[in-house]
């Protein structure tokens, strides 16, 4: 190091203000932290976006462990480089063929599959026309673009036509950006009023589909597919591989025309390095074995149903399910904290969402169903929660 | 879907100008196209980033296996919720110990851990200095953060000292961000020069040490520690899974409060599915491999002095490596991938690096030392990239 180098108290104050933020954060009852997990686990999971129960599946994990064996722990490069096996090439043409789309392209998170769709899709004379609830990666994806983005509504198909009037003549491509099924609530997006607005106006449609794929339509084509609106050439999807598919990695599901241009823009493909080939194999695998059981997406959803139904017998606020997740409403972050801690001491892991993860600031339990739950589980679960209100 | 629906003939325009996108693209020679690739090759590699040749090591695939099958072959949720396993902890503290930090947290990817701690440790109110030839995701991180974000000049801290010099009384505070060993030509930053002007101006200090993690130091602890500056309550920062350590995923080192503020505050970690248990448990053999055998970065270091040299003596444009990276300027685009056109059809596979992927313009081939190459390979790939010059 140089002599000039201050004293190392100077150093200190680079990173002091985080401290206020901080106190902050205690004040307002909004401190998180970690806690790890053991493999197995006498609680029962109502948290964890493991849909399908193929996280654990002896068929995913063997598949996981063999690819890993057979095309080594990492992809060791960009996609463009090294980073592509032929077992992404697999993926992306089953992926696509299952959900009803010309091609796909897999990306390390559902993250970066939704930073490259939102960028690669609009530019700066684009205008954007985002749903007020949707995920963080789409927003930081319109923050990206450069894009004029203008947020409409929650759900709000008129307000989104309103909104794409203002294309024609002033930019040069428009799109709307939305989740298929939002992550909080479990709510889902009017797809097709969505997709009519925009095809009035020329734009293209980004949908989400991240909670939808394994859990909506008959064999769990996700909701586009069951929108009708797969394969259409102003659609375009993206899923996750680390809900439903039990992996982790995401993936842009449309057009040829699309992918291609993908792989030659979006800068979260380019420079990032490719799925890791145990990811990549493990949903693979659970993507073949929900297609000789689709019966997993049905039952995922018998089983929210029935969650939702206990609770509201039980007089608590839960939200009706559009899939998978069945959101309860808390009174205060705090209250939220302390029921989930009650649930875990009655042996339940849920989900507790509190600001500023919820758009709306609302506090809530957030229960995801899985498809091997029992029905005595089922059951016991509804019990506890209400017990513990 | 609604009756007013136009015809698809109207969808078709939607993302109509994306055809206008491929055609410059092919005009100016810069269509970029998948190559999948097998398991076993009879090419010798030298374009991955798999730089002590750790991704098919068997102890390092052994252990990607046996985390998917006891872990799972996903992590099954955001790392807040249920994605952080035990595995995940013992990650971080043998890799902030190693690296010498106080913390560490892990990430899906570098790039997701490159935008955490942009936008964690600025706000509107913050003054960001940032190298002309930084990585995409930190360029990414800036334009996330609403932070003022100043461009440097590349590798100069004169320039970087006199745009610190607005911080005082302007912002709240003020953060340098830095490639340590850029990833187009391999060089390194001035790191302690760099580390001195932020002192001065009491400006945090973020190091991107993806090249430098398993290379740079006695021990391949990287730039970070070798420039002395691991553990400083300035300093943070930031290095992937997926290069020398094999893997993928990545991580931010910092003081505990950084890493405390991330956890509360960075969107790619909250709003992201943690990374998967093979990938985890990969990345941490690796890293014990690694401290068991220092010697191979040494290695990987002298293959690059021993590729930097041949090419050098055969009249070669190389640029001299500070670690792993060999680069080697073409004429032009079109001259660059037919360059490395031959060296595959002579048995290399060599990485072509043209725009928009190079911040100069220039185009180059990029070559990366394995630590695992023979000192015949290293001879056999200097003739082959002479021969095909």
């Amino acid at each position: 190091m140089p002599e000039h180098v201050p004293p190392a108290a100077q150093a200190e104050g680079a990173f002091g203000w985080l401290d206020a933020r901080r106190a902050e954060r205690e004040r307002a009852g909004l401190v998180r932290t970690l806690r790890p997990r053991q493999a197995t686990s006498s609680l029962l999971d109502l948290a964890s976006n493991d849909y399908l129960g193929l996280a654990r599946h002896p068929e995913v994990t063997a598949a996981a462990a063999a690819a890993a064996e057979h095309w080594g722990a990492g992809s060791t490069g960009s996609r463009l480089v090294t980073g592509t096996t032929a077992l992404h090439g697999e993926l992306e043409t089953e992926l696509a063929a299952f959900c009803g789309f010309e091609a796909a392209l897999v990306f390390s998170s559902g993250y970066a599959a939704n930073l490259a769709a939102v960028t690669a899709l609009s530019s700066r004379e684009s205008l954007i026309v985002s749903d007020a609830d949707n995920h963080a990666s789409l927003i930081d994806g319109c923050r990206l673009s450069r894009a004029h983005t203008l947020v409409a509504p929650h759900a709000d198909p008129a307000a989104v036509r309103k909104l794409l009037d203002q294309a024609p003549g002033r930019y040069a491509s428009a799109l709307a950006v939305t989740d298929a099924l939002f992550s909080v609530d479990g709510d889902a997006a009017p797809l097709p009023d969505l997709a009519a607005a925009c095809r009035e106006h020329g734009a293209g449609l980004l949908i989400d589909d991240a909670h939808g794929l394994g859990v909506l339509g008959a064999r769990g084509r996700g909701a586009a597919h069951t929108a009708g609106l797969a394969g259409a050439p102003d659609v375009v999807a993206t899923v996750t591989l680390s809900k439903s598919l039990g992996s982790q990695g995401g993936a842009v599901l449309g057009p040829a025309r699309v992918i291609e241009h993908l792989v030659n823009a979006a800068r979260t493909f380019i420079f990032d390095t490719g799925l890791n080939p145990a990811a990549t194999g493990a949903a693979l695998a659970a993507l073949r074995l929900l297609r000789r059981e689709p019966e997993r997406a049905e039952r995922v959803r018998a089983v929210a149903g029935a969650l939702y139904r206990g609770l509201s017998d039980a007089g608590l606020a839960a939200v009706r399910p559009d899939a998978a997740v069945v959101s309860v409403r808390a009174p205060s972050p705090a209250q939220a904290l302390a029921w989930a801690a009650r649930c875990r001491a009655a042996g339940l892991v849920v989900g507790c969402f509190r600001p500023p993860s919820v758009p709306d600031g609302i506090s809530r339990l957030r229960l995801t169903a899985r498809a091997d739950l029992t029905d005595e589980q089922v059951a016991t679960a509804v019990a506890a929660i209400a017990a513990t209100a």
